[in-house]
């Protein structure tokens, strides 16, 4: 491959034709994007970076699929607002010598994940630097009704988790380790990989409440996405609401698969603290978390309650005594 | 300073509480910021990136310097597209060991240039990463018949532009060479480092052209930001209009102090390529051309006009044949 072309090659209006390529073209081409809100909504707005050997590796992503992984990232956190995707503005930050080809497959699958979600890139920037990163823009809107706060949580809510945790955290390990799952079928491997590749953001669960939400009257619900961990995004909504929360281990959203593979305390800790499923976890009045698990579907699940007791505990069926919640494994930035 | 923290050494959130000191509250700790975009105006989006040792230098910028930098170049963006700011989200990328008192004179920074241009600094996201860098979106909104694009000049308009160019460059090299410019007054040195270190959006102007642009009927005008140089911005503007240009030499916008400083040569080569002044370079119907310039006053100018005829030349009041512009010295971000 000495004969790859890298981007000090081609030159920068090149590499710039490539990249707005991917982008419609009303959108690129001027100092700025401009962008239609639907009267009545809200703006939503959110950034993010990820960094070559911190946050993806070639080791286990694809450029289309660090593309993929960036977009839906940031998509994720509008869902956590309530909100639908707009446009994404993505920014690269790029070594010479990285190769032309690693740039439109990362577009490739940063185009593919916001077409998914019915929007498209608006251009970005491009930038020499010894580190390969990318920097997102997500932007959405809202309309005021439908805005979900991690401060909007009440004791007595239900927290709800949409889907299974940990999966992403054990699709890297396969990835890492191709030797380990020796006991899972193709199936489940490919599920847990596809996982960590190609994180899904949950609009569809921004639809579903909704559509259910009504019941709930008028007052605000409150939503986080999972992106650092299931416990994370437990501890962050009860900080943010002043509440505490009462867990069931026996409802928590652990992988089936997890049960002939892992020990359970290690099924129990990626569970809690694999991070980047790309769910959402809300605490919701609890008829309202009824309805909304059973229209998501068995993946889905009401794992404990909003507390006034600030503490958050996990409590077995068992005799045992409920456990307070590390967050001391929890994913930290620095 | 051996005992100065280091971002690695405070932890997770007390850098994101340091961060978001510098943000209104009501922006910040939620998955996403809320915006409100006024009625009826379109929503405007521009990211940048820039890099340690590539857009700013230890040696030349302080970390203060270096948020004002970034926020301006995004902001001007906005400028350029006729809009006035809503907010700007600012992505930091930083190795573990870079200074905490850095990381505060840096949103020190963003935050001074964001107020004031009216707007504030709505989250962001902090990475580790082995390079610095400092991601920016700045979002603003624009009335539709206030919308400046790049395609919209009209051969026979006359190409203003709105302050002197090669300024930033000259700020550049007093600070790499406190030496140069030896016969420049105190005044003179302190304003061109000002140009590099401080340059300033240009949302007076846009508020000038709506003031004056009734004159224009309802056609639209042509804009864009001169951050990669004028040359460039003049070169941007024709291309993506269809048209060319002819430039008057003695009409560009050259810094008064270059004349005892530089030969002419290196005086005119700053003006069209040095870049990073931030100005506007607007093509306009020449009556709206002449009461902006007059009203913006002496360092603006009026420098040639938009021609049928597709090439870019440079003419002097001399009997010396036209140059074409060469765009070969502009700046190339690869």
């Amino acid at each position: 491959m000495e004969s790859e072309p890298r981007v000090g090659e081609i030159g920068e209006q090149a590499l710039l034709a490539l990249v707005q390529s991917f982008c419609p073209a009303e959108w690129v081409g001027d100092d700025a994007a401009l962008l239609a809100v639907p009267p009545g909504e809200l703006l939503v707005a959110t950034s993010d970076v990820l960094v070559d050997g911190i946050h993806f590796s070639d080791r286990t992503t694809t450029a289309e699929d660090a593309g993929w992984r960036a977009a839906a990232a940031n998509l994720s956190d509008l869902a956590a607002m309530g909100a639908r995707p707009l446009a994404l503005t993505a920014s690269l930050s790029l070594p010479r010598e990285q190769p032309v080809a690693w740039v439109a497959d990362l577009y490739r699958g940063l185009a593919a994940c916001a077409q998914t979600y019915g929007t498209a890139i608006a251009g970005g920037d491009l930038s020499r630097s010894p580190t390969v990163a990318i920097a997102i823009t997500a932007l959405g809107s809202v309309p005021p009704e439908g805005i979900l706060r991690r401060s909007a949580a009440q004791p007595g809510d239900a927290l709800v988790a949409t889907g299974p945790h940990g999966a992403s955290r054990a699709g890297l390990e396969l990835l890492l380790h191709p030797e380990a799952g020796a006991g899972l079928s193709a199936t489940e491997r490919d599920a847990f990989i596809r996982a960590h590749q190609r994180p899904r953001p949950r609009f569809d669960v921004v639809q579903a409440v909704a559509a259910l939400r009504s019941e709930a009257g008028d007052r605000p619900l409150a939503a986080m996405d999972s992106s650092d961990g299931l416990a994370d995004a437990i501890w962050q909504l009860c900080r943010a609401s002043g509440v505490g929360a009462r867990l069931q281990r026996q409802a928590l959203p652990i992988p089936a698969a997890f049960a002939s593979w892992l020990p359970p305390a290690q099924a129990l800790n990626w569970t809690l603290y694999g991070g980047e499923d790309f769910e959402l976890v809300l605490c919701l009045p609890p008829e309202l978390a009824q309805a909304l698990v059973a229209r998501l579907g068995p993946t889905a699940a009401l794992v404990g309650y909003a507390t006034r007791d600030p503490a958050i505990v996990l409590v077995t069926d068992c005799d045992e005594p409920p456990q307070t919640l590390d967050l001391s494994s929890s994913f930290q930035h620095f």
